[in-house]
Protein backbone atom coordinates (compact mmCIF):
# COMPACT_ATOMS: atom_id res chain seq x y z
CA UNK A 1 0.00 0.00 0.00
CA UNK A 2 2.96 2.12 -0.69
CA UNK A 3 0.92 4.82 -2.71
CA UNK A 4 -1.67 5.53 0.28
CA UNK A 5 1.31 5.47 2.81
CA UNK A 6 2.88 8.29 0.98
CA UNK A 7 0.41 10.48 1.91
CA UNK A 8 -0.49 10.17 5.91
CA UNK A 9 -3.45 11.82 6.95
CA UNK A 10 -5.26 11.26 3.39
CA UNK A 11 -7.98 8.97 3.56
CA UNK A 12 -7.88 6.36 1.00
CA UNK A 13 -10.06 8.57 -1.50
CA UNK A 14 -6.85 10.53 -2.50
CA UNK A 15 -6.83 11.62 -6.52
CA UNK A 16 -3.55 10.30 -6.17
CA UNK A 17 -4.16 6.83 -5.52
CA UNK A 18 -7.06 6.62 -7.78
CA UNK A 19 -5.12 7.73 -10.98
CA UNK A 20 -2.31 5.44 -10.14
CA UNK A 21 -4.19 2.53 -10.34
CA UNK A 22 -5.81 3.74 -13.30
CA UNK A 23 -2.62 4.35 -15.09
CA UNK A 24 -1.85 0.66 -14.05
CA UNK A 25 -5.27 -0.59 -15.43
CA UNK A 26 -5.04 1.09 -18.66
CA UNK A 27 -1.32 -0.69 -18.97
CA UNK A 28 -2.54 -4.19 -17.53
CA UNK A 29 -6.07 -3.97 -20.18
CA UNK A 30 -3.63 -3.11 -22.86
CA UNK A 31 -1.28 -6.07 -22.27
CA UNK A 32 -3.50 -8.86 -21.03
CA UNK A 33 -6.91 -8.30 -22.60
CA UNK A 34 -10.57 -7.60 -20.80
CA UNK A 35 -10.74 -11.21 -20.00
CA UNK A 36 -7.48 -11.96 -18.53
CA UNK A 37 -6.61 -8.94 -16.63
CA UNK A 38 -7.63 -9.67 -12.97
CA UNK A 39 -7.97 -7.09 -9.97
CA UNK A 40 -5.29 -8.45 -8.30
CA UNK A 41 -2.98 -7.95 -11.30
CA UNK A 42 -3.76 -4.10 -11.79
CA UNK A 43 -3.25 -4.05 -7.92
CA UNK A 44 -0.01 -5.86 -7.91
CA UNK A 45 0.91 -3.45 -11.04
CA UNK A 46 0.06 -0.58 -8.79
CA UNK A 47 1.62 -1.78 -5.85
CA UNK A 48 -1.51 -1.60 -3.88
CA UNK A 49 -3.63 -3.68 -2.32
CA UNK A 50 -6.41 -5.63 -4.41
CA UNK A 51 -9.09 -4.44 -1.27
CA UNK A 52 -7.77 -0.96 -2.15
CA UNK A 53 -8.76 -1.56 -5.57
CA UNK A 54 -11.93 -3.16 -5.05
CA UNK A 55 -12.44 0.12 -2.23
CA UNK A 56 -12.49 2.91 -5.52
CA UNK A 57 -13.83 0.39 -8.91
CA UNK A 58 -16.46 -2.31 -6.89
CA UNK A 59 -16.15 -4.43 -10.22
CA UNK A 60 -13.02 -5.01 -12.54
CA UNK A 61 -15.81 -3.57 -15.16
CA UNK A 62 -16.25 -0.32 -13.07
CA UNK A 63 -12.03 0.13 -13.41
CA UNK A 64 -12.23 -0.30 -17.12
CA UNK A 65 -15.09 1.99 -17.49
CA UNK A 66 -12.86 4.33 -15.16
CA UNK A 67 -9.75 3.36 -17.39
CA UNK A 68 -11.07 4.50 -20.64
CA UNK A 69 -13.02 7.07 -19.40
CA UNK A 70 -16.25 6.00 -20.85
CA UNK A 71 -19.68 7.49 -19.51
CA UNK A 72 -21.86 4.58 -18.22
CA UNK A 73 -21.11 1.33 -17.06
CA UNK A 74 -22.88 -1.67 -18.22
CA UNK A 75 -24.13 -1.90 -14.12
CA UNK A 76 -25.87 1.36 -14.97
CA UNK A 77 -27.18 0.59 -18.23
CA UNK A 78 -29.07 -2.91 -17.48
CA UNK A 79 -31.57 -1.80 -15.11
CA UNK A 80 -31.98 1.42 -17.17
CA UNK A 81 -33.14 -0.97 -19.67
CA UNK A 82 -35.26 -3.38 -18.11
CA UNK A 83 -37.29 -0.17 -16.14
CA UNK A 84 -40.57 -0.46 -18.15
CA UNK A 85 -42.42 -2.25 -20.33
CA UNK A 86 -40.90 -5.06 -22.29
CA UNK A 87 -42.48 -3.94 -25.92
CA UNK A 88 -40.35 -0.14 -24.91
CA UNK A 89 -37.16 -1.64 -24.83
CA UNK A 90 -36.33 -0.75 -28.71
CA UNK A 91 -37.26 2.91 -27.92
CA UNK A 92 -35.51 2.96 -24.26
CA UNK A 93 -32.21 1.63 -25.84
CA UNK A 94 -32.03 4.00 -28.59
CA UNK A 95 -33.35 6.82 -26.61
CA UNK A 96 -30.46 5.86 -23.90
CA UNK A 97 -27.30 5.72 -26.63
CA UNK A 98 -28.43 8.91 -28.25
CA UNK A 99 -28.47 10.28 -25.12
CA UNK A 100 -25.36 9.20 -23.71
CA UNK A 101 -23.33 10.29 -27.63
CA UNK A 102 -24.87 13.32 -27.74
CA UNK A 103 -22.60 15.54 -25.80
CA UNK A 104 -18.81 15.68 -26.87
CA UNK A 105 -17.83 15.04 -23.14
CA UNK A 106 -19.17 11.46 -23.05
CA UNK A 107 -18.79 10.59 -27.03
CA UNK A 108 -15.11 11.11 -27.47
CA UNK A 109 -13.43 8.87 -25.31
CA UNK A 110 -15.89 6.22 -26.49
CA UNK A 111 -14.84 7.28 -30.11
CA UNK A 112 -10.94 7.41 -29.27
CA UNK A 113 -11.41 4.01 -28.23
CA UNK A 114 -12.94 2.70 -31.27
CA UNK A 115 -10.57 4.63 -33.33
CA UNK A 116 -7.92 2.72 -31.38
CA UNK A 117 -9.67 -0.52 -31.64
CA UNK A 118 -9.99 0.03 -35.67
CA UNK A 119 -5.88 0.37 -35.81
CA UNK A 120 -4.30 -1.80 -32.75
CA UNK A 121 -4.66 -5.45 -32.60
CA UNK A 122 -4.34 -5.47 -28.62
CA UNK A 123 -6.86 -2.65 -28.64
CA UNK A 124 -9.22 -4.19 -30.82
CA UNK A 125 -9.21 -7.22 -28.64
CA UNK A 126 -9.46 -5.20 -25.63
CA UNK A 127 -12.57 -3.60 -26.95
CA UNK A 128 -14.03 -6.76 -28.39
CA UNK A 129 -13.53 -8.52 -25.15
CA UNK A 130 -15.48 -5.24 -23.06
CA UNK A 131 -18.48 -5.04 -25.64
CA UNK A 132 -18.83 -8.70 -25.73
CA UNK A 133 -19.15 -10.02 -22.11
CA UNK A 134 -19.24 -6.95 -20.21
CA UNK A 135 -22.48 -5.39 -22.43
CA UNK A 136 -23.98 -7.24 -24.77
CA UNK A 137 -24.21 -10.87 -23.39
CA UNK A 138 -25.34 -9.71 -20.03
CA UNK A 139 -27.82 -7.93 -21.83
CA UNK A 140 -28.57 -10.94 -24.25
CA UNK A 141 -28.92 -13.50 -20.96
CA UNK A 142 -30.83 -10.77 -18.93
CA UNK A 143 -33.26 -10.22 -21.26
CA UNK A 144 -33.26 -13.85 -22.69
CA UNK A 145 -32.38 -13.01 -26.03
CA UNK A 146 -30.03 -14.98 -28.49
CA UNK A 147 -26.29 -13.51 -28.45
CA UNK A 148 -26.29 -12.98 -32.60
CA UNK A 149 -29.90 -10.83 -31.88
CA UNK A 150 -28.21 -8.56 -29.33
CA UNK A 151 -25.36 -7.99 -31.45
CA UNK A 152 -27.39 -6.96 -34.58
CA UNK A 153 -28.76 -4.49 -32.30
CA UNK A 154 -25.14 -3.13 -31.80
CA UNK A 155 -24.54 -3.51 -35.47
CA UNK A 156 -27.38 -0.85 -36.10
CA UNK A 157 -26.47 1.26 -32.95
CA UNK A 158 -22.96 1.26 -33.73
CA UNK A 159 -23.47 1.85 -37.32
CA UNK A 160 -25.96 4.95 -36.76
CA UNK A 161 -23.32 6.30 -34.43
CA UNK A 162 -20.32 6.15 -36.61
CA UNK A 163 -22.62 7.45 -39.06
CA UNK A 164 -23.66 10.44 -37.30
CA UNK A 165 -20.70 11.46 -35.49
CA UNK A 166 -17.33 9.60 -37.22
CA UNK A 167 -18.18 9.50 -41.37
CA UNK A 168 -20.83 12.46 -40.69
CA UNK A 169 -23.09 11.45 -42.99
CA UNK A 170 -26.03 14.11 -44.06
CA UNK A 171 -28.84 13.92 -42.88
CA UNK A 172 -28.14 11.31 -40.73
CA UNK A 173 -25.58 14.12 -38.25
CA UNK A 174 -28.56 16.53 -38.06
CA UNK A 175 -30.88 13.90 -37.56
CA UNK A 176 -33.14 15.08 -34.33
CA UNK A 177 -33.17 12.48 -32.12
CA UNK A 178 -37.21 11.67 -32.51
CA UNK A 179 -36.62 11.62 -35.81
CA UNK A 180 -34.22 8.34 -35.24
CA UNK A 181 -36.58 6.89 -32.47
CA UNK A 182 -39.24 6.41 -35.38
CA UNK A 183 -36.70 4.64 -37.52
CA UNK A 184 -34.41 2.71 -35.74
CA UNK A 185 -36.94 1.69 -32.04
CA UNK A 186 -39.04 -1.19 -34.51
CA UNK A 187 -35.66 -2.36 -35.49
CA UNK A 188 -34.56 -2.99 -32.19
CA UNK A 189 -37.74 -3.86 -30.56
CA UNK A 190 -37.47 -6.80 -33.08
CA UNK A 191 -34.31 -8.12 -32.42
CA UNK A 192 -35.19 -7.93 -28.75
CA UNK A 193 -39.07 -9.28 -29.12
CA UNK A 194 -38.97 -11.22 -32.58
CA UNK B 1 0.17 11.84 -73.86
CA UNK B 2 3.14 11.11 -72.52
CA UNK B 3 3.24 7.72 -71.10
CA UNK B 4 1.55 6.51 -73.80
CA UNK B 5 4.21 7.55 -76.41
CA UNK B 6 6.96 6.12 -74.19
CA UNK B 7 5.72 2.74 -75.56
CA UNK B 8 5.19 2.93 -79.24
CA UNK B 9 2.83 -0.40 -80.87
CA UNK B 10 1.52 -0.92 -77.57
CA UNK B 11 -2.25 -0.03 -77.80
CA UNK B 12 -3.79 2.25 -75.22
CA UNK B 13 -4.93 -0.94 -73.12
CA UNK B 14 -1.16 -0.75 -71.80
CA UNK B 15 -0.94 -1.70 -67.66
CA UNK B 16 1.52 0.97 -67.32
CA UNK B 17 -0.93 3.98 -68.93
CA UNK B 18 -3.73 2.87 -66.52
CA UNK B 19 -1.67 2.19 -63.07
CA UNK B 20 0.16 5.57 -63.81
CA UNK B 21 -3.32 7.26 -64.37
CA UNK B 22 -4.68 5.18 -60.91
CA UNK B 23 -1.66 6.53 -58.93
CA UNK B 24 -2.55 9.82 -60.20
CA UNK B 25 -5.84 9.38 -59.26
CA UNK B 26 -4.98 8.05 -56.21
CA UNK B 27 -3.14 11.26 -55.07
CA UNK B 28 -6.33 13.37 -56.38
CA UNK B 29 -8.90 12.08 -54.71
CA UNK B 30 -6.58 11.93 -51.60
CA UNK B 31 -5.94 15.99 -51.81
CA UNK B 32 -9.40 17.19 -53.34
CA UNK B 33 -11.52 14.52 -51.86
CA UNK B 34 -13.84 12.80 -54.59
CA UNK B 35 -16.36 15.54 -55.16
CA UNK B 36 -13.70 17.97 -55.91
CA UNK B 37 -11.56 15.85 -57.87
CA UNK B 38 -12.28 15.89 -61.51
CA UNK B 39 -11.39 13.74 -64.71
CA UNK B 40 -9.62 16.51 -66.06
CA UNK B 41 -7.61 17.19 -63.19
CA UNK B 42 -6.18 13.26 -62.54
CA UNK B 43 -5.59 13.46 -67.06
CA UNK B 44 -3.36 16.96 -65.85
CA UNK B 45 -2.22 14.64 -62.72
CA UNK B 46 -1.09 11.50 -64.90
CA UNK B 47 0.13 13.93 -68.12
CA UNK B 48 -2.08 12.09 -70.42
CA UNK B 49 -5.26 13.43 -72.43
CA UNK B 50 -8.65 13.08 -70.40
CA UNK B 51 -10.06 10.87 -73.27
CA UNK B 52 -8.06 8.09 -72.55
CA UNK B 53 -8.90 8.59 -68.85
CA UNK B 54 -12.41 7.63 -69.92
CA UNK B 55 -11.29 5.53 -72.56
CA UNK B 56 -10.31 3.35 -69.17
CA UNK B 57 -13.00 3.97 -66.62
CA UNK B 58 -15.98 5.68 -68.00
CA UNK B 59 -16.63 7.67 -65.23
CA UNK B 60 -14.98 9.51 -61.83
CA UNK B 61 -16.76 6.49 -59.70
CA UNK B 62 -15.01 3.75 -61.95
CA UNK B 63 -12.29 5.62 -61.33
CA UNK B 64 -12.58 5.80 -57.63
CA UNK B 65 -13.33 2.55 -57.66
CA UNK B 66 -10.21 0.97 -59.07
CA UNK B 67 -8.38 3.34 -57.74
CA UNK B 68 -9.36 2.06 -53.98
CA UNK B 69 -9.16 -1.19 -55.41
CA UNK B 70 -13.05 -1.59 -54.31
CA UNK B 71 -14.49 -4.50 -55.56
CA UNK B 72 -17.75 -3.84 -57.16
CA UNK B 73 -19.12 0.08 -58.58
CA UNK B 74 -22.31 1.46 -57.27
CA UNK B 75 -23.25 1.62 -61.08
CA UNK B 76 -23.13 -2.64 -60.73
CA UNK B 77 -24.97 -2.58 -57.47
CA UNK B 78 -27.69 -0.23 -58.36
CA UNK B 79 -29.61 -2.75 -61.45
CA UNK B 80 -28.49 -5.92 -59.52
CA UNK B 81 -30.97 -4.35 -56.57
CA UNK B 82 -33.54 -3.63 -58.90
CA UNK B 83 -33.65 -6.73 -60.08
CA UNK B 84 -36.97 -8.60 -58.88
CA UNK B 85 -39.56 -7.58 -56.75
CA UNK B 86 -39.46 -4.51 -54.14
CA UNK B 87 -40.55 -6.48 -51.52
CA UNK B 88 -37.47 -8.33 -51.58
CA UNK B 89 -34.86 -5.99 -51.85
CA UNK B 90 -34.15 -6.11 -48.05
CA UNK B 91 -32.77 -9.98 -48.49
CA UNK B 92 -31.32 -9.09 -52.56
CA UNK B 93 -29.34 -6.34 -50.50
CA UNK B 94 -28.44 -8.09 -47.45
CA UNK B 95 -27.32 -11.41 -49.67
CA UNK B 96 -25.42 -9.58 -51.86
CA UNK B 97 -23.41 -7.82 -49.40
CA UNK B 98 -22.77 -10.94 -47.40
CA UNK B 99 -21.54 -12.34 -50.84
CA UNK B 100 -19.39 -9.12 -51.88
CA UNK B 101 -17.49 -9.53 -48.02
CA UNK B 102 -17.06 -12.94 -47.72
CA UNK B 103 -14.03 -13.20 -50.01
CA UNK B 104 -11.08 -11.73 -48.23
CA UNK B 105 -9.54 -10.40 -51.52
CA UNK B 106 -12.60 -7.91 -52.10
CA UNK B 107 -13.34 -7.44 -48.53
CA UNK B 108 -9.77 -5.94 -47.66
CA UNK B 109 -9.71 -3.16 -49.83
CA UNK B 110 -13.02 -1.92 -48.51
CA UNK B 111 -11.96 -2.24 -45.31
CA UNK B 112 -8.57 -0.80 -45.83
CA UNK B 113 -10.65 2.05 -46.75
CA UNK B 114 -12.41 2.59 -43.72
CA UNK B 115 -9.70 2.52 -41.37
CA UNK B 116 -7.55 5.10 -43.18
CA UNK B 117 -10.86 7.06 -43.09
CA UNK B 118 -11.35 6.59 -39.12
CA UNK B 119 -7.49 7.97 -38.24
CA UNK B 120 -7.13 10.34 -41.50
CA UNK B 121 -9.48 12.89 -42.03
CA UNK B 122 -8.56 13.35 -46.29
CA UNK B 123 -9.50 9.57 -46.54
CA UNK B 124 -12.40 10.32 -44.15
CA UNK B 125 -13.61 13.16 -46.43
CA UNK B 126 -13.24 11.32 -49.70
CA UNK B 127 -14.82 8.36 -47.95
CA UNK B 128 -17.67 10.38 -47.00
CA UNK B 129 -18.32 11.56 -49.80
CA UNK B 130 -18.29 8.60 -52.08
CA UNK B 131 -20.62 6.90 -49.79
CA UNK B 132 -23.27 9.90 -49.93
CA UNK B 133 -23.05 11.21 -53.65
CA UNK B 134 -22.14 7.82 -55.18
CA UNK B 135 -24.00 4.98 -53.36
CA UNK B 136 -26.50 6.26 -51.15
CA UNK B 137 -28.31 9.13 -52.77
CA UNK B 138 -27.93 6.91 -55.93
CA UNK B 139 -29.68 4.27 -54.12
CA UNK B 140 -32.05 6.70 -52.50
CA UNK B 141 -33.20 8.94 -55.55
CA UNK B 142 -33.52 4.93 -57.42
CA UNK B 143 -36.10 3.65 -55.27
CA UNK B 144 -37.54 7.18 -54.29
CA UNK B 145 -36.69 6.55 -50.13
CA UNK B 146 -35.94 9.51 -48.09
CA UNK B 147 -31.95 9.28 -47.65
CA UNK B 148 -32.40 9.37 -43.76
CA UNK B 149 -33.66 5.22 -44.10
CA UNK B 150 -31.11 4.37 -46.72
CA UNK B 151 -28.66 5.52 -44.26
CA UNK B 152 -29.96 4.02 -41.38
CA UNK B 153 -30.05 0.82 -43.73
CA UNK B 154 -26.09 1.48 -44.50
CA UNK B 155 -25.79 2.23 -40.68
CA UNK B 156 -27.27 -1.76 -39.88
CA UNK B 157 -25.17 -3.21 -42.62
CA UNK B 158 -21.75 -0.99 -42.34
CA UNK B 159 -22.38 -2.52 -38.27
CA UNK B 160 -22.58 -6.22 -39.67
CA UNK B 161 -19.47 -5.64 -41.66
CA UNK B 162 -17.68 -4.38 -38.94
CA UNK B 163 -18.57 -6.57 -35.93
CA UNK B 164 -18.24 -9.82 -38.43
CA UNK B 165 -15.13 -8.81 -40.11
CA UNK B 166 -13.16 -5.87 -37.86
CA UNK B 167 -14.48 -6.15 -34.69
CA UNK B 168 -14.69 -10.32 -35.17
CA UNK B 169 -17.68 -9.97 -32.17
CA UNK B 170 -19.25 -14.03 -31.96
CA UNK B 171 -21.29 -15.44 -32.62
CA UNK B 172 -21.95 -12.64 -35.46
CA UNK B 173 -18.34 -13.47 -37.34
CA UNK B 174 -19.61 -17.38 -37.59
CA UNK B 175 -23.41 -16.65 -38.55
CA UNK B 176 -24.28 -18.22 -41.81
CA UNK B 177 -25.59 -15.89 -44.84
CA UNK B 178 -29.42 -17.86 -44.34
CA UNK B 179 -29.40 -16.87 -40.56
CA UNK B 180 -28.20 -13.01 -41.06
CA UNK B 181 -30.85 -12.61 -44.02
CA UNK B 182 -33.61 -14.24 -41.52
CA UNK B 183 -32.27 -11.29 -38.92
CA UNK B 184 -31.68 -8.54 -41.23
CA UNK B 185 -33.33 -8.65 -44.49
CA UNK B 186 -36.88 -7.55 -42.67
CA UNK B 187 -34.90 -4.61 -40.97
CA UNK B 188 -33.37 -3.21 -44.49
CA UNK B 189 -36.70 -4.51 -46.46
CA UNK B 190 -38.72 -1.63 -43.80
CA UNK B 191 -36.03 1.16 -44.36
CA UNK B 192 -37.01 0.67 -48.04
CA UNK B 193 -40.38 0.47 -48.15
CA UNK B 194 -41.61 1.57 -44.61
Amino acid sequence: MSAVKRRPGRRPGSADTRGEILTAARRVFAEKGFDKATVRGIAREAKVDPALVHHYFDTKEGMFVAAMQLPITPQEIIPLLLEGPREEIGERLVRMILRVTASPETREPMVALIRSAMTNDQALAMFREFISNALLFQVADRFQVPHLRIEAAFAQMFGVIMGRYVIKLEPLASASHDELVELLAPTVQRYFTG
